[in-house]
C-alpha cells in the first residue's frame, strides 16, 4: 500500500487529538497538515489544551493552518469540525478534489452521502460515484455516525443478519467527553444524571436505519427497524453505555446470541485493515460487565471494540448492555477505519 | 385519630434514620422503641454513623433494644431490617401480635402478604385477614415494594387504568444509597456505571405485576403486563432515575398522557393522609428534567412525589423518565404512608 | 427597624439566587428590583437557569432591569456582579446616592473602601465617611471578602485576639460552585484535583491582612500576619474546605483553642442581627469532621457558620480544618449580614 | 545480572496486582509464587477481582499458596500484606532465610529495619547486617514508606541536600485507592472531602525523618526536620496530591529550586536500574499542573516519577505541589526498585 498524506480539519479539539494519537505510527497515512480556527498560525502544541499527552514532536511543531483547501497539501482529509463549520467547509474541500472523511453530523443524512460503519455497510461507499455526478465534485464526502449510533448498530448487525430485527429500544448513559470541551459544566453533572442530549435521540434513530439500509439504484433504502432511543448524560469521562432491547424477527436463545456476537467479523477483519480490531465485538460473561471506566479501551486496537454483556434472551426479546469508546470507535478510530477501507478500494488514488 | 406507639426494627441503618426524621412531628405515630443488632444497649445517637443530621434529643438518648418482641412496647412496628434478619424476625413480631409494616424484601412475594403502594392497591390490605387465618397470627405483615419498583409503578398506574398496558421496558440509573452503607465501594463507582444490581430486575418485574394485580377470593391475581427491566448503578447519591417505555393498550397523545399523570390522585390524597403528597406525580415540562440531584426531594411532602418528564408518545409507545427518592418514597415514606392508610382503616387498633 | 427596599445587581447568577432565597422572609429588607444583562426585559424566572428551586412568585414575575441607577428604585443595593461589570457600575450607583454592598472583588483593596466581616471589623465601616469625602459620592461602596478568605479569617480572629498571630499557612480544597456557572468543565474536574485558581491565593493573602487591620486616621493599617496560601479545586459542589496552620504569638493548648473558637461571638450576635448565626464558629470534635458535603449548611442560619475541626496544637502551631459555604457565608449571606450591621448603625437612612 | 525467583505475599490485593503488572517483563525478577488468604488453592485469576486487566496467562493459572515460608520457593519475597498479617508473617519469612521487601507499615519504624527510598538513602541497607545479627535471621526485612511519605520526601530531598531544611508543612489530597478495596464507601466520598485518614499523618511525619536520617554506628539518627502533616481524602481514583511548604535552611530563588528538582538524579539513575525512571522528579511549568488524573502515570517508567509544580519561593519559604502514584511509586514500584538496588549490591545472593 502506498502512503497517503492526510490533513485533519479541526485538529485542535478533543477528537482531533485522538486522530493524532491513532495516526502516530500508521502504516498508510501520514499527517501533512492540521487546521484550526482561533489558533491559525500557532504551533499545534500551543493550540491544544495541555491536558492530553503531548503530541509527537513532529506534530507539535506543525503550524495550525486555516480551514481552507488552498492551504492544505494532502491526498485526503479527515474532518472533526463542529457541525456548522463542517457544513461550510467540507463541500469546499470536496469540490477542490479532496476525499473528505468526516465524523461531523452535517452531511450524514444527505441521500447521496454515505454513512459508514466499515463492518456493516462497506458497499455504501458506492454512493461516492452518485455523489460526484450529482454535485460535480472531484472529491467527495464520506461520513461516519454519531458516537452513540456506533455502539448500538455494531452489536445489532449480527442479530439483524441472522435473526431479523423489528424494533429496538435503547437507553444510553453517555460520558461527558461526548459533549466536547468545555461541554458539560461540572455544576450540572457532578452527582447527577441529565436525561437529555439535544438532537441525540433523533440521530440514533435515523442513522441506524440508514446504516442498515440497502444501496439500490444509487440510493439508500432505509431499513424498516423501528428504533426508540432515550439518551442520558452521566458523570463518566469516556465511554457510552447503552441498555439495548432488540426485538428480533425470530426467537433465539442466549447461547445463540452470544455466538452470533462473539463470532462476528466482517470485511475490515478479513482485509486485516490496520485499525480493525481482531474482534469488533467482545462478549463479557461476568454478571456485571461491561463497565464504563473499566472496559472503555477494550479491543486489540484500544477503544475499537464494542464490549457487550448482560445478554438476556426471552423469545424474540434480546436484552444486552453495550459499551464503546465515544472518541475512538465512535469518532476518530471509526473514521480512520473507514478511510482505510476506502484506501484499500482505491478510492484515495 | 388516636396516637399510636411504633417501634422501628433495624433503626440504626440509613432507612431507619429516614423513618426517624419523617416521624419527628408525626400527628398519629410516636416512636416508642428502636431495635438494632451490634449496638444493643447503646444510646441511639452513638449507634448511628455520625454523618446524618443528629436525631432529635428524645430519640438520641433512647437505648437500642434487641430485635425481639418481648423487649418492644408498641402498637405496631416498622421494619427496615436487612433481608435475612427480616425473614427471621418479622414473623415473630406478627405472631406476638404486632402489625408489621416492612420495606424488607423477605415476604413481599408471599401469596397472603400484601405488597402495597397506597395510591394503587389499598384494597390489597384485605389480604391481612387471609394471612391471619392462614398463619394463626394475632398480628400481621404488610410489605412495601423495592425502591425501584415504586418509581416505575406509580407513573404506570394512571396509564394502566386509562389506556391499558401490555408491556413495559425499563432501564434504571440507581443511586448508591440504594445499596445501604457501606454498600458500593468508591473504587467501583467513581466515574463508572455498573450495569448490574443483584436480584433487582427480577424484583421490579414481579412486584409490578403483583401491585397491579387484582384481589380475588383471598388471593392476588397478577397483572398480565410483561415487564423487561435492566438495572444499573451510577455515581449519584440519592434518587433512582428510570427510563420507561410503556406500551399501552390503546394509542394516546402526549397531551393525554401528561394530563393523566398530572391529574392523578388517589385514596391517600382523598383521605389527606399526613404523609401523602398533594400530587403523587409531578410532571416536568422542561426538556431536560427530572434530574437526579435536583428533583430527588420533589413533592409537597419532600421526597414523596415521583417526578416524570421527557414524555414522548408515538401511538401505543409512551416514553418517559421518572425520578423518585429511593429512601423516602421508595422506603421509609412509602411504608409510613401505608401504615397511615392502615390506621385510617382501623387496622392498627 | 424600618423596612428598606433593596435592589440586587447581577441577580440572575448563582449568588443572586442565594440573595433571593435569603431575603425571602427578611424582616428588614425587601427586594424592589433585580438587574441583569442579556436578560433585561425578561421575567426573572425566565432569566435564571431552571435548576435552582423556583423563586417566590412575586420575585419570579419581576422584570429584569438594566444595570443602571436610573432604572433602580431602592434604598440601597446588593451587588453580585462579575468583576468587570462591578468595576464599571458600582461607582455609578454610589455616585447616584446608593449604598452599595458588594461581594465583587473590584474595589475590595481600595484604601478608602471597607472590606467587612461583621464579626471581625465592624468599625471599618468608619471608612465610609472618608470614602464619601474623597470621592464626592452621596452613596458609598462597602465590600465583603472572597469566599475563601472568609473561611480562613473567621476562625483566625479569636486566635489573633487572644494569642496573637505571626504566620498562617493554608491549603484550600474549593468547590466548583466557587467558579460560577458554567465555570469548571466537567471534563476538567471529574476524578481530578486542579491545584490552581487564578488570582485566588493573592486575594486570600492580602484580604486577610486588610480585614485584621486597624482603622487609624481614616486609613487601614494592614495586619502584619504573613499568609501563605495554596488554592485547589476539588470535585465537590458547594463548600470550601481549608487546612490551616496558624502560628500564634504565644503557645496554647488544644483545649484553649477549642474554647476560644467555641465561645467566640461578636457584635452581630450581640445585636442579634437577623442573619447572624448564634455561633459563627461550630467546633466539631469527631476525628473526621467537618466534611464538605455534610457540614456545608451548618449554623443556626443555614450556611452562615464556619465549621472547624481536627484541632491539633503543638506549642505555637495550631492546625485545624475549616469548612464554610462559599455562596452563603462566603457571598450572599456575609454581605446581607454586613448590610444589616449598616442598617443598625443608621448607615442606610 | 542473574535472574531471581520472587514470591509475592498478599498478591491478590490491589498492590499485588500492580506488582504482577510491573514484573511481567522484568529482566531480573521472575514470579515464582503468589500467596493469599481466603483464596488459597484457587487459581490466581479467580482469586482477584475482575476489574483489573487480566493477568498474563502464566500468572493467571498459578495456584494461590498459603502465606507460609514452607510453601514458597523463591530467592526473595515482596510483601504487600495488610499490617497485621505482615506483622505476623514477615519475620517468619526472614527467619526462614528470605529477604523480605515490604511496603507494609508493620516494621517500618523498627530501629534495625531499613526504610528505603532508593534515590535518598540507599546506604540504609547497611542496617541489614545489624538486623541479622540482632535477630539471628538468615534473611532480613527491608521496608518502603507509606505512599504519602514518598510523594513528600522525594521532592524534599534535593532541597534538603542543597539548602537545608528546617520545617515542612504539608496538606495531602489522597485518592481512594490508597485505602484498598473495598476501602472508602462511595456514600462517604462522592462530592465530599474527608479531612482525616487514620494514622496517616503520624506516618508521614516520622517516616520522613527516618528516611532523611543518618546511619551511624549501626543505627539511624533521625533528621531534625519538623514535619506538620494534614491528610485528607478526595474523590479521585489514583494519585496523591500534596501541597508542600518547605522552610529551607537558607533562602533560595524559584529558579534555583526548579533547577535542583529538575536536575535531581541519584544512585538508581546512575546504576540504570530497570525500574528507575530517567528523572525521579518531573517539574511542570504550567500554572495549573500537576493534576491528579492527568499526571498520575508520569515518568519514563509509568507512575515512577513524582510530578512537581506550582513552585513559589519567598526567601526560605518554598511552596510546591507534588503528585505521585500511590500504588506504583508509593507501593509496588518503589519496593521493586528497592529490591533492584539490593540485587545490584549482591544482597539477594
Amino acid at each position: 500500500m502506498r502512503r497517503y498524506k492526510v490533513a485533519i480539519l479541526g485538529a485542535t479539539g478533543m477528537v482531533g487529538q485522538h486522530y493524532i494519537k491513532m495516526l502516530k505510527d500508521h502504516p498508510w497515512f501520514k499527517i501533512s497538515g492540521l487546521t484550526g480556527k482561533e489558533s491559525v498560525g500557532k504551533k499545534y502544541v500551543e493550540a491544544v489544551r495541555g491536558e492530553a499527552p503531548p503530541p509527537p514532536p513532529d506534530i507539535a511543531d506543525m503550524e495550525v493552518l486555516p480551514n481552507d483547501p488552498k492551504h492544505v497539501d494532502a491526498d485526503f482529509v479527515f474532518s472533526c469540525l463542529p457541525t456548522e463549520p463542517a457544513r461550510e467547509s467540507e463541500p469546499l474541500f470536496a469540490q477542490a478534489g479532496f476525499p473528505v472523511f468526516s465524523d461531523a453530523s452535517a452531511y450524514r443524512m444527505e441521500p447521496d452521502i454515505p454513512l459508514i460503519v466499515p463492518e456493516i455497510n462497506p458497499d455504501h461507499l458506492g454512493l461516492i460515484e452518485v455523489q460526484r455526478k450529482n454535485r460535480g465534485w472531484d472529491g467527495y464526502i464520506v461520513t461516519t455516525p454519531n458516537c452513540t449510533t456506533v455502539g448500538l448498530v455494531l452489536p445489532l448487525h449480527p442479530l439483524w443478519k441472522a435473526l431479523g430485527l423489528n424494533r429496538v429500544v435503547v437507553t444510553t448513559m453517555q460520558a461527558v467527553s461526548g459533549a466536547g470541551y468545555p461541554g458539560v459544566a461540572s455544576l450540572s453533572i457532578l452527582g447527577n444524571v441529565i436525561p437529555y442530549i439535544s438532537g441525540e435521540e433523533h440521530k440514533v434513530e435515523t442513522e441506524t436505519r440508514k446504516i442498515l439500509g440497502r444501496l439500490e439504484n444509487g440510493a439508500i433504502r432505509y431499513d424498516k427497524t423501528y428504533v426508540l432511543a432515550t439518551c442520558t448524560r452521566v458523570p463518566t469521562l469516556d465511554g457510552h453505555m447503552e441498555s439495548i432491547l432488540a426485538e428480533t424477527g425470530r426467537p433465539a436463545t442466549a447461547e445463540e446470541v452470544v455466538n452470533l456476537l462473539e463470532e462476528y467479523v466482517s470485511l475490515p477483519q478479513e482485509l486485516n485493515l490496520p485499525t480493525a480490531p481482531r474482534r469488533p465485538i467482545l462478549v463479557r460473561r461476568e454478571p456485571d460487565r461491561p463497565q464504563t471506566r473499566i472496559d472503555v479501551d477494550a479491543g486489540s486496537i484500544q477503544g475499537m471494540a464494542v464490549s457487550v454483556g448482560r445478554i438476556r434472551v426471552d423469545g424474540n426479546n434480546v436484552r444486552m448492555i453495550s459499551l464503546s469508546h465515544n472518541l475512538i470507535r465512535g469518532a476518530a478510530g471509526g473514521t480512520i477505519l473507514t478511510a482505510e477501507l476506502a484506501a484499500y478500494q482505491g478510492l484515495l488514488d
